[in-house]
């Protein structure tokens, strides 16, 4: 009976709009048919997010959703039953780099980045360019040397340490005074470029960040996951996930097995999508909030990953890290997408926001 | 007598407008003697444009034209007898791709481009960066090895796959992924490059638009025309046509040609001018509205084959991408002109004003 | 007498206005004792300049000048006894190309630049974009080998034709369908690109503008400035035009001698200063009026040239072409020194307000 | 007692304000015991700042300080005992270079730069470009044959001599026409590129700004010293400065061997940080109050070599170009870091708004 409402609903033509959850679906686990789930247009939700409406599984079922002020305590909300935390601008606000009035460029940390190949130049141009702009005192990026010029013409701000091999990385250079390490923009998956990594994550012993090729050769070589440093960041997206955790059978089952990877490899996964997903080796759980589908466009990646270990460089943790990037990322993307169009917009033009996004999470003295 | 009096008319230094069409010019039909036809400063005409209007070719007799609304039923008018559908703002908002708000870059699709030859990295820039600015997931350029420098430099966002040869395209490379192939800015004529593109019609099955010196390689091989896959689209100016299509008497014989050539090689032809004229398979024919002549320069064609290679990326019909590649091109174009100068304009910076025209034609949520 | 009082003005540290003309300066020939020469802050003058104004070696007496208008005739001023004419906005407004409707990139006609070498690409991107901007079709530029990349990178809508030689010019190419040629920027002066030079006047029959090096080889190479097609534009400095003509004792003797020079080889010479003066074979002469000291900088002259080529490749005949061109170069300037700063404004941003010059003295119609 | 209260109020978490000066530290010494001196939050002082707020070793006593204008008498407070000089917008609008009406690019002046190796193109390119921005005529980079392309497809205004090695510089070019020289960004320290450096200081005798790596290779060659011209600017941060004179106990001594350093081989001193200071052969003093902490990043040490050496090439002598320019580069980064944000801001962003700057200081007429 309810399912033949409900399928009636589905076929009707009018806008759907859905009251705390659309009928049929699961708040907090996974349905399995979704056949005899409302589709709504709009799923007009009270006070705080469920987590289902995170997952892009159910974007057909839930719409666009919107949340609704009745007055409950928030807190209680969350704890009972736990639900997954979902930070705001304040509380990025307190997590951002103190700057010291009179700090120099070594205060502000030199950060290292591995990305580039041949053909591929480009993800090291945004991945440092985002890194430049993330407030880091220095940035230097190992690239292969036909990378070389494209990086020096468009970043006059970095510093390059260009690879004897022309198409891509084959050495690696001593740990120095890098404060911080951005892996994998646009690396490809040369084996040389594999031990590069493998000899990466034994010698260094900084923070870093995992991207896109450097996880493509992890999970060729799932062992040297056992040489990841406490607190790598890795951040995927769902495909590059799969090939590192195995088969999943939905997105509950995802967030499950993300966590326990963070805990078995004692590093943080930020699981990138509408709703980035980042998971703590203690077990914690964020969803990101900002961001839009403008930003679902190549490149974007590369620019986390150079704002993550910009963030790094300057002295936050892993976790304040990856949580602000993460949402400094996306709210430069939605400023970026409501000034110009989610169509039209592209991955550099994302890391022109970076200045209004930081500038409304924070607001800092120019002494 | 009436020769006399437009003979008259013509030698007036006065300005002169023509009401419905000048005296003496055939609305539907080539006018042989344009002797003997008035030669209007501006003509004002009834409801819907004249098919005369469209042609370069009676710019001298038509001058600058502008339509009345007269209270005329404008199907009915555009049914007997049958006048060229010209779409305006509403026909492109409701052909635009939707963009669902979990989408992916994968969901945006993958967009290839074979373009650029030495000294003609320009054209594999412009088509790339339109492309990349229409809203697709993902762009590849081919290129000669020559140009990979000038376009990672100037698009770190699209990826390379330079080919072995330094200075033209030699080898083609594997279909994989792309969802739609835009082949022809720049490319030269070398035998070699020839062959690419024969290979191309042969092993890829993808929707695909052929521009410049694929079309100037397709004259020289005619029987190739036979390999197109069903809906490839074809972009020549007058020029390019003719060199498919063979000598051509008069305007109205050419857009005769341009439907049979639709017909009989099961492709659509976008015939690039001041109204750029779209022909299908099935004989449909529209004029393209926008654009201005600060678009005749070097390289805006360029911009239109990268602009419909990512719209048909997108999940597009040729249709519905040829034709809303032609308007939005053509919409950024009178922006740019507006906001600049139709003197200065450049097909870079045309490609600046594709938010404005993708905004003016559909309003789309953020997320 | 005289000598004391102007000797005690000249001492004092007030400011100093001088009315019609400072005391003991002849206004239309050199004065040889400046000594006794009243030094003005400021000169006001009635209704039309004096020739003595628009040379720089008078400035320290002159100082700045302004015209007071107490109801002149001007036509019987500038008669009687003859003036050089000074065009403004409203004499270039009548001067500049026509833009037809449906004017396609053929239209508006194909440049072709001789520039760069190894070291000094800039010169030939400075020239190319002026060139793009002035309203020509197409733009080719032909430049050695190294300067083919950063041409490409700063201007994908120009096409280059790279020489075989890696650092110059070493050989000439078919005239084929250019429409106006500007050689010199950048080029160096190897005897291999003296000899392309000389093969360009002897091979190529349509309307060029030498500059820069191209002036420099031919200072080298006097005989072949009866090689120079009728109607040439030369647009040297005034050192450059010395090398051109040997030595001259007095600005008035220059502009005799440059008047002279442009009779006797049947060319246009576009001497260059704060006021560019144009002689034309027929012996008239202009002054340009705009301009200021902040294009007084590497580069601004690479972008004249660039620009009147693109207004000859419109159509423009060189006086017109020269005149149009070095009224909208300064115009431009004084706008972009006006926004910016003149200490500040470099070549390539002159460029960025060549829209705002061409508006101002033409309203265009976009279609 | 005074030391319990003091570590009594540091304990608190209240804002602490400090009138004055913080208890227990000295004004114009240095305090060798900081543990107990309070900690202010905010300082307030009167008239005039104490020697002591210019130094980032006493930050954390005196936080962000503050004059209060209480109507002392400033020069008498300056002259005992006493006080640093500190510039304003006034004091610097009188230095500034004037620019005749009808200066030729001769007139302002011909910059040399030596800067760049493999991989630190980008160093040559923010001093070479803040070197065009500063209103010289002309700008030549001698740089290694690597970095040619960057620099130009980067700053076309700009020319360059390649060296004969591709990735570090190995000769000297002849002094020819320069009338400044600025040494030093991106150089690296090859045995060779010291050589050059040794030659530049011993063949050519035009007045020249020493910085980076031409400091580094000072200090590992120091009997070279003795080979400065005579009002040679050099421009260390600390570390660079330690190297040269050795190591240093205190900041009021840094300061001391500053003076002596300047007097001792007769040069400038520019010592950068928050408040740069400037010492002088004739023992005087001056500390620069523009700047922020968003300059605080790789490539702002580039940028005002630049800008040092640009307006040398203007004929500003040493001690005012020094001084104008650590001015009008900090006042530029400060309009920077308002308009955007000290996070996010980097060099090539700071020389976008040397024109603010010079707006700022000095009116100018465009004739």
């Amino acid at each position: 009976m309810a399912a033949e409402i409900i399928q009636a609903i589905n076929a009707s033509a009018n806008p759907v709009v859905a009251i705390d959850i659309p009928s049929g679906l699961y708040g907090d686990k996974h349905t399995d048919d979704l056949s005899t789930v409302v589709r709504a247009t709009t799923t007009l939700t009270f006070q705080v997010p469920r987590p289902v409406f995170f997952y892009p599984e159910y974007e057909q079922q839930i719409g666009e959703w919107q949340l609704l002020d009745i007055g409950l305590d928030v807190k209680a909300v969350l704890e009972s039953p736990p639900m997954p935390f979902v930070p705001d601008n304040n509380d990025i606000t307190s997590l951002l780099p103190y700057r010291p009035l009179f700090g120099h460029k070594g205060i502000f940390g030199h950060a290292l980045l591995l990305a580039g190949s041949y053909g591929k130049a480009g993800a090291a141009i945004l991945a440092g360019r985002a890194c430049l702009k993330s407030g880091a005192g220095l940035v230097t990026v190992r690239t292969p040397a036909k990378c070389v010029t494209p990086l020096q013409s468009a970043l006059p701000e970095a510093m390059c340490i260009p690879d004897e091999e022309e198409t891509f990385l084959s050495t690696i250079i001593k740990p120095a005074t890098y404060v911080a390490i951005g892996a994998g923009p646009g690396l490809g998956i040369d084996k040389q470029t594999g031990n590069v990594i493998k000899r990466m994550l034994q010698d260094f012993d900084c923070p870093m960040v995992l991207d896109a090729d450097a996880l493509n050769i992890l999970a060729e070589n799932p062992t040297w996951l056992h040489f990841l440093p406490a607190g790598t960041i890795l951040t995927p997206h769902i495909g590059e996930f799969s090939r590192l955790a195995g088969k999943i059978a939905d997105p509950f089952e995802r967030t499950k097995k993300q966590i326990e990877f963070s805990k078995k490899f004692n590093c943080y996964i930020l699981l990138k999508g509408r709703f980035s997903a980042l998971s703590c080796p203690d077990g914690q759980l964020f969803f990101n909030p900002t961001g839009n589908n403008g930003m679902a466009k190549g490149g974007s990646g590369d620019v986390l990953t150079g704002l993550i270990t910009g963030l790094l460089a300057q002295g936050l943790s892993p976790m304040k890290a990856a949580l602000c990037g993460a949402y400094i990322h996306g709210l430069a993307g939605d400023h970026c997408a409501k000034t110009s169009s989610p169509i039209t917009m592209t991955a550099n033009e994302l890391i022109d926001f970076f200045e209004i996004a930081f500038n409304e999470v924070k607001k800092i003295s120019t002494s």
